[in-house]
């Protein structure tokens, strides 16, 4: 079953191992298929050198699994959080790549501070608040995806122009079309969160709105100019 | 037509992911030829790997498409505009390095701190003032050419003794005598920028004078005795 | 004799250099046979990529050569002291990685910031007091032992929950169920230090202890689910 | 004439390519044959990809070229002070290496922070004055080699001891028993450099005088007992 999407979902988490962001098993891609609302995902704990396409694990929405041997990341429930609350993606990445991870443990934001920021995202990438003691040791998963969902909410951000978060004392998610899609948004966030660390050691301020928006929509929407058609 | 040039701009381009300056699509170089005024320039949006020199765009200076089935990159009117501002440069580059981006935006220019930098610019890398809200939302592209020019005659800089400039809030162009020279003042400069941000954070001086003429003239001009006749 | 475990020691020191911890011939693994209660370890000065599977030296846990025609690593007397007072670990590694030794040479504990560190110790890595002059002039490599030791009884940590040590102005030490262990644990606490450094100039604060509690025990112990069964 | 000398001295510029120090034509390696009092040295501005053993230069130490086609090394005159002044070494390494060219930009020493430090230099590796305007300007190469070596004499240290320096305002210099030994130092400085800026920016202090005598005298001097025989 969905033998072209595990296949996909298999290339996409290899594509973390490729952009440099993982380190042994760390980090997982899925993709979901929303004609069926099953979601593909990376099972846990193993290893990019040893993993096939064939231990990809199926899930449905209700967390249940649907089809594969080995045990899901142990990530799924705020995977499956992510495709039940932002109804628009298709593929969600999450890793511990490096800056990214470093401005998450110091619970912190990363505004504007450029285009190369702006051209991937319209404005910060929030940092959520913390999970309560209560929500740690109920469903922990579960409960980072309706955190992440719910700081998007609360501080009325477009998860559609902002494709990543930053769990605070955690690391990042990100998403994006599909699987590739967001693989590659973890690696521009990385970027992005290299290059706002340097700045804010070199005490730059955020960039202004028009030059945010400027670049946003050259990319983006349907006004875009960048690229080819 | 200019087939050789457009073999040039494409190696050229290349040169920029050897050196480990681009990420994805990004960056960007060029090359004129002043007989004919005409530009090649990479396409737009184009992965590195699939381009193929045929590709390249072929513009006149009015900053029309000359030949060419793909758009040009996005920055080309910024490339067309130093091109007709600095009429002694052959060749453009432009990336989002990640330590000259750091200093673009935080809105500072990178001093000369020492000996890397005297051999490549004499005296401080500018940074540009901001662009307006009407600039920005004008002719943007072209106007960012406008800004850089306007940034060398205002501060009263000789373009030809210090190859780059830094576009606040965005990041570093870099120029030389064709797109190859260009593309390796983009890595010196990426290279100079780090040690720059290192040596702030050490609370560094920028240097004297003196050492910045003997270094420049051992290495720029008719006096000149580094490397070879 | 212990031809297996040689062999085993000779590629957990190579993967020192694979996961990029070391310099020339810096760094060592070792692993213990706690049935005879001899150590294997890496030769003193010795390369890399001249060493062969032979040429790792046999000792016991009196610190005595049992076989081998090379001098063992200078720090064995460190490891044997560790595997004597640590009686449950069954590998030890040495290195100099960057971001550990400048903890290490700051004095400071790294501190958990976050669920990367969580997923590795339950807490700070400790940083030991100084040696005294004494402890320098005298059985030096021995007392670096003692002193680690001597830090976690102080300090009540349980080096099966932290795997890692930093030895104040030189260095880490890392163990494990056995050298690849270790060795890997290496690894882990160089990106962890990474990140900590990069918090710690973000202004981070620890991480609190339920999120810290909850990542260490969804990777460890009987009621762990990373991974596969 | 000097053939093996050549190969060796091409050789040891090539180490400093391999060991990542150097971008473009930066840095040079030269080695002296004591018996002669003849210098073999990197030609000025040659790639490293295209060089060959052959285009090597001979020099004397009155400056002058006893064998070449190539102009040798701008730095050259440096070089052969640092053997009038220095008797004992045998080989010399000049790169542009980040981290030291950052210490030398800032003007500071590099204190010894810790034991990898300590197993390379004992004490300091030092920074020296700037060059005066009449110094720049009058025999410049020859003066920086003065400058270096009135720094080891006025503040008394011992060039056998402390095989580095950085000169004040450009970069490191590096020295030993031949140009391998030259280039390695300066593989280790750029590491050592590295850990000092983490460690300076974490608040460090200097290692205390026992430690950096013990693990000095452990790998240097009659006592050593690292390594092999």
């Amino acid at each position: 079953m969905l033998g072209n999407l595990k296949q996909k979902v298999y290339e996409a988490n290899l594509k973390l191992v490729e952009y440099k962001l993982v380190l042994f098993t760390w980090g997982n891609v899925s993709e979901i298929d929303r004609e069926t609302g099953l979601v593909v995902i990376k099972p846990s704990g193993v290893s990019y050198e040893k993993m096939k396409p064939e231990d990809m694990v199926v899930m449905n929405l209700d967390g249940e699994k649907v089809e594969g041997e080995l045990n899901p990341s142990s990530d799924t429930p705020t995977h499956l959080e992510l495709y039940r609350r932002f109804p628009e993606i298709g593929g969600v990445a999450h890793t511990h790549s490096t800056f990214a991870v470093s401005f998450a443990q110091a619970a912190s934001d990363i505004p504007c501070y450029g285009t190369t920021h702006a051209d991937f995202a319209f404005g910060s990438v929030p940092c959520t608040r913390d999970l309560t003691k209560e929500e740690i040791e109920g469903e922990y998963e579960l409960n980072t995806g309706k955190v992440i969902a719910e700081c998007f909410e609360t501080r009325n951000i477009d998860y559609n122009a902002v494709p990543a978060v930053l769990v605070r004392s955690h690391g990042p998610f990100t998403w994006g079309k599909d699987g590739y899609d967001a693989a590659k948004n973890s690696a521009i966030l990385e970027e992005v969160a290299k290059m706002s660390y340097l700045s804010r050691t070199l005490d730059a301020e955020p960039a202004n709105e028009h030059i945010l928006s400027k670049h946003y929509y050259r990319k983006h929407g349907a006004n875009a100019y960048y690229g080819q058609k």
